[in-house]
């Protein structure tokens, strides 16, 4: 069977099986953000590794080489942040083609070390080799976070509030500007910068790490819908969630309704915002949103709950509900999944 | 500037110094094989790095995949022994081609999380990806050492003996036998493991740190000659290394005279053999020697002793002596340097 057939999400499932088997206890292994283990009686030790691979993630022409570095870096940062943790050490792969520019080498790690120290990141180390044709960039970054404090995927329980920290789809409405309307960039510039430059919520993650009020926390990578799927699974609960209330830019709103994008499906289906989604008892909400508020002027956006049946419904401004399927890009299948 | 005029190392150089820049003191950077820093009262944390790329490090043809899996985490492995740190958790990136067979991918998984489970280390997490053409694997590979005891490149005196842990020259010979000679595979087992499958020297670079006895150590990777240099460089003296003293295995020496290789300069110049090589003050050498075999059996074999001046020697059989020019593959030149 070729991959393509068995799909990535199929091949992580059995892959993660696989090294299961040999975890030992006290680990939290594959399948959340960040792998956490007691490093010392201060601190556990947070790890997180992301690769960037240029056909597939990126596309060379359409991104500048220090938007590329800061985004390789600020994908991992976005993991530690989900488990409340504060980044420290980050190594860095890079296998180069050949004919590429130099000026486009030292761009990308110059994004790179910017990011990094825009978050008090040192970067440790690396390997750099070449490669045959695809630029290929691979982040591991390190995390510290107080003992057993690390925000999970799987702590969420039926009637918790579900919350985003900031708007959803602007990223693939980005994406969806760069392949099909290039002539609109240049009206919708914080769209492509949404996409090419993705903001991390590092300090986000901390306060409500720190606060001990998020029973559940993930990034939003995949996408609303995929993502919560992740949670709603490691949790063992179900969600509802509301189209109306899916928090969505100025910008993305008027660039969906000029160009004709369903509004509610790309807000709910599209990746890469690297926004924080956490769950949160009802009886912490407020005090959460008021600290997030008071430390970081950031809102946090109430959009679901979480249920005690397995299932995922999406509410639609008109009432109905549909299921929530897990949408996302399946790097091995070519298509939505 | 295309990258294939300015070389592997140049760029190397001018990444390490951009990442230089922004380091906090305490944290030993980029230049040795391990990232040291301080992770609590009771250790200092190794961190290294390493990516292979198919048909730049692996040709998919002349491997299995349990080989593959094996060798990918091997060599960090390797670079934790270099520290004489104690490997512990490590992060798994791979980037698989689309038609790659799943039964490719899943004995790649198995040959990683084989070698892992034999060195206690725990594949902790990691991600997946496809790739549009060449499959590219990287691990993250963290380690532990006792606070300020890891051995570094930097500290070698002159007058220190310089040792090696194993025989040089085998993973070399092993390439251009799969390269070359396919027919005498057969004839050759060991050399097509040796470049296949090495065996990183674990326990050995655990005991020669704790023994306090290695003033500086790095394994052989890029062959001795390369990683030699790079020790110099980084304890800023120079050394003479006897070709005769060099341990060569019985089957190398064999292959070697059939083949018509120069037997001095492939093993020198060789990489992959994932050795260990070690520089110790002459009143504790025959203590090291004494130890490691009591704790592993394995023989301590003096090539040399490093000098006050900053040239690399490299005498012959004959009592000649030639410059010791940094051999090593330059991945992006495509040839020697």
């Amino acid at each position: 069977m070729e991959l393509k057939e068995l799909g990535e999400f199929g091949l992580i499932d059995r892959l993660a099986a696989q090294a299961a088997r040999s975890l030992r206890p006290g680990t939290i292994g594959i399948g959340d953000d960040c792998a956490v283990f007691r490093a010392s009686p201060q601190h556990d030790l947070l790890l997180t590794t992301d690769m960037l691979v240029e056909n597939i993630h990126f596309i060379r022409a359409l991104t500048t080489p220090w938007d590329l570095g800061r985004k390789s870096i600020a994908v991992n940062l976005s993991d530690i942040a989900a488990c409340g943790g504060t980044p420290r050490h980050a190594v860095v792969s890079v296998a180069l083609p050949p004919n590429l520019d130099v000026e486009f080498a030292l761009g990308l790690f110059q994004g790179i070390c910017d990011c990094a120290r825009e978050h008090n990141v040192d970067i440790v180390g690396g390997d750099t080799t070449s490669s045959p044709r695809d630029l290929v960039i691979n982040v591991a970054l390190t995390g510290e976070v107080e003992p057993g404090r690390a925000v999970l995927r799987s702590g969420a329980k039926p009637g918790d509030l579900i919350f985003l920290t900031g708007p959803a789809g602007d990223a693939a409405a980005g994406l969806d500007l760069l392949l099909h309307h290039r002539q609109l960039v240049g009206e919708y510039p914080a769209l492509a910068a949404a996409y090419h430059n993705p903001t991390p919520h590092v300090a986000e993650g901390r306060i409500i790490g720190q606060s001990g009020y998020a029973t559940a926390m993930i990034d939003v990578s995949d996408g609303v819908a995929a993502d919560l799927t992740h949670l709603c699974r490691a949790s063992g609960v179900g969600a509802r969630i509301f189209a109306d209330k899916l928090p969505k830019s100025t910008m993305f709103r008027d660039y969906a309704m000029r160009v004709g994008l369903n509004i509610h499906e790309f807000a709910v289906s599209g990746g890469e915002d690297y926004i924080l989604l956490m769950t949160v008892d009802p009886a912490h909400a407020s005090a959460l949103a008021n600290l997030l508020a008071v430390e970081c002027r950031r809102p946090l956006h109430h959009i679901g709950v979480m249920t005690a049946d397995t299932g995922l419904e999406y509410v639609l401004p008109d009432g109905s509900a549909q299921p929530l399927i897990r949408r996302g890009w399946d790097h091995f299948r070519q298509s939505e999944t």
